[in-house]
């Protein structure tokens, strides 16, 4: 298939090398000149703007942009996507923004017959470079089961999460949960251990009990319990704090607009936005550790 | 062996059931006689006292006790069992207490030449009866080992924390998280299908993705999506809320002790005091969730 | 002076009445034909829309709308009042809203050379009438010296808070604080009388320590101990609960964007919110107290 | 009146030197022998026991000890006060613990017919020196009246705060709120500024507004905004973070106990909790502003 592809970033690039491998012809656009060229090395089309994509003969256009202010203007600008594309073609949309701009997006899509999903992926640039993210996808059946295909050439769990935004409802609930598990775990480890308990015990203890999480059980933050984790290598790579705070900010925002109490969702936004505002962004945000410990190395 | 058995409530009634069931001889004390005349039915000998029990010639006493007060009574008091058990009887305290009081009895236990053991359990009234509890036990590895045989007639995971107390510790590091993430799952849940999302099919990809935890993969305490938990019926059975918040208590008391900051266990335990307030406390302890809804029936 | 006036709601109105009251012509605007009907009647002259309010020859243009969407479309719509008003014309906006809107509106209009100010208010609905309310200015000196006059027929209290924005920043700060405060005052009131005070007494020993704050000794929210506030009449009137969470919301989203954490002012928040979703947003803020005794009349 | 007087550490000794200089014969014990000798060198008689006080014929006992266990070892302990002092003889405990204890060491007192009061102090050892301590004070009206001129040898703002207890109660809550409104206070300031205003002017905005409390009108926290207080020497002196935090341990704990929610005061114990763990226990509780900033020094 021919496919268009807007935004190659951390984990933009790896998605359309994987596309690539997978055999499907590649336009692609980015603001940044080396990450096209990377791409055109290893064999897709350069495109010099939005417009020149929409302009190919592409079925399928894939947009992976940091926020929703970029995902507004690539689709909803004078000069983007929906103003300029072949109708028919099918959109996706992978970058993660809040469930209202992403419906709102989809609805002007839809009515000038661009069908149009919302497809968040969770898994990191880890697995945008092994091809194993999780896709959380947004829109109607029939569009989803016309892209798994596509998807699956990135990504090994496809999740139809319902109608258009969902996608983007599944992935800022389930982050907030992943950020409030990790920061009890980082309590309940915290305390034991100050309380005498040897960590990689009190992590077996909990791994097989009620307290068990997937912050505890694979991507545990206490140094030293398991290895292969950022909490092994000084809290490189993984997800950063940063990352983790702009979820936060969206699932805060989405349950302000959606009138839900978030006591602890909030809660935990302000303890990543402490420990970011001390100069920590850019680190796994399993370091909310320090944020207990004082280490400020 | 023949044991002494000391508290027969809600959780010691099935322990002592079990022990006989695997063919222990057994002498049972507890203030009320109708607990006393089941297991004598069963065929426990009834021991009209705390002294009655230590006079016997049992090589093992067990007690489970509501909290440390009655514990420090039992053990510590001028007719309590240190006062009057013969030397070398082992003794098992499963009662939930904090680590310091666990500490403190144990280690007058060891200068008398009274090997002790803590060994909270968690599984409620249903892994009592069942024999499936979790023990978690602190004491030396060769007093474990030595419970082991009799603690496996009552449990099914049996795991051994660290020295005296140690237990305490793993129990309430444990169920503090297992709050934390019982509450991070209701609002997750909640903000998800506000905003649109059928709850099954958040739940489902949840339980795919990092914020899988026990309380959503296991124990999810949103209506409708899992059958044979408390959500299932009301909130009925399970592990009622005030228990819930009595062990919350233990965990932000042990913490002041330990002079850790526990900022998501701390407000957990709040909302559970708000929800037991407005009079639930009897409820499973997923009901929070009615909490956040304002349901209050 | 002659002066426009547009959003003549609960605030507006009186706000208007003043104006008229202290011998300014005015003209007016609201979709609400009654409520331009009133202020016909009280001797200003009707205007038909935003851009017959530009097209009068009016020297200074005031308005008071709900929120940062009506004062976008007001100031920067295609029939908007830039795009319509006489260079040199002065703009005042009182509304409430986040201080970056405030300043977008207000660079655009010193762009075409219209001084403008925001000036939101506190005092609520009978400051407004009473003529009592307090200002919190942004805009130059220059502009603010010119404005005063005006402002005093509408308030007592008219407070220079530095260039544009910086009304709103104080608003929502001192609206964070206050948030906080009365919160804390109920949390304190209720913990001292279920431990035996008398409410009056309790608030006469706060009152004169270092717990003294606005919401205790001027809006005490138990019931009892002081006249003439909402707790002495079922918290009706005031300052509503829905206004606090909307005011609220502006603080967390302006700290989300100013990366700064906000620990209480984003449980406040939460709280408010759940109150709020209770079905409680119309009672005074200091009905919050309902939040924690349960009580759901 | 001849007085005996027992605890004389930097709250203490203060108090003391008031008595003796308002004419009081004074009797003194403490176990730091520097600091009785000076207040025998200004005129005290020397004890060198607890009961060695009791077997004076002094017609009042004052306390002022570090916590709870002490005033239970120097009231109820075999060689203390209950079990050696003269019928009648009055007892005043100015140290400041929890509710429920100087109820049961009261309830004890009055058996014995020794009439008691609980009367802790706030104004710290400023106010200690300078004898214009608040009391509160909890008892009957007529012992607190006999006791009167005697506290205001020590103090300016002595109040009755009902039943013995009330004392300790009305204190736990005061300092509640004052813990919430500093950090209230904090981050209203901080919010402020980040967004652009002069700190001196959102401070005046607040203390003339709705979010005006102690904290941010006579104790502000942000540097520069006042003088004399410990914000403008580097947080030195005032009262101590590491009280602080024992007053919000005793705050929740009460709380627990009369099973009423404190959510922010909670919140606001863990944040004491977590800058005392950083090392900051020794400065004034304002420095809670440093959590915020990272300011690590």
């Amino acid at each position: 298939m021919h496919i268009g592809f807007i935004g190659l970033g951390n984990m933009g690039s790896p998605m359309a090398h994987n596309l690539l491998a997978a055999g499907h012809q590649l336009s692609v656009f980015d603001l940044s000149e080396v990450a096209v060229e990377a791409l055109v090395v290893a064999g897709a089309a350069r495109a010099s703007s939005v417009q020149a994509i929409a302009a190919t003969d592409c079925e399928l256009i894939i947009t992976m942009l940091p926020a929703a202010r970029q995902v507004k203007a690539v689709y909803l600008g004078e000069e983007g996507l929906l103003a300029n594309v072949h109708p028919g073609v099918r959109l996706i949309d992978s970058s993660t923004i809040d469930p209202l701009s992403a419906r709102e997006v989809a609805a002007a899509a839809e009515q000038q017959n661009n069908p149009m999903l919302d497809a968040p992926v969770s898994g990191g640039t880890g697995g945008a470079a092994a091809g194993t993210l999780t896709f959380m996808v947004g829109g109607s059946k029939a569009d989803f089961d016309h892209a798994l295909p596509v998807l699956q050439a990135m990504g090994k769990n496809i999740v139809h999460c319902g109608p258009a935004g969902n996608g983007q409802v599944a992935k800022v609930a389930n982050n907030m949960l992943l950020a409030i598990s990790m920061i009890g775990t980082v309590e309940a480890m915290n305390l034991g251990v100050a309380l005498g308990m040897q960590p990689e015990v009190l992590a077996g203890v909990i791994n097989t009990s009620s307290g068990r999480c997937w912050s505890s059980d694979t991507y545990n933050p206490y140094p030293g319990v398991m290895e292969n984790v950022p909490a092994a290598r000084g809290y490189s790579g993984g997800f950063g704090t940063d990352l983790m705070l702009k979820d936060l900010g969206l699932a805060t925002e989405a349950a302000k607009h959606a009138q839900q109490p978030v006591l602890l969702g909030a809660l935990a936004q302000q303890l990543y936005q402490s420990f970011s505002s001390q100069g920590h962004g850019a680190l796994d945000f399993s370091a909310i550790i320090k944020l207990y410990t004082g280490d400020t190395e």
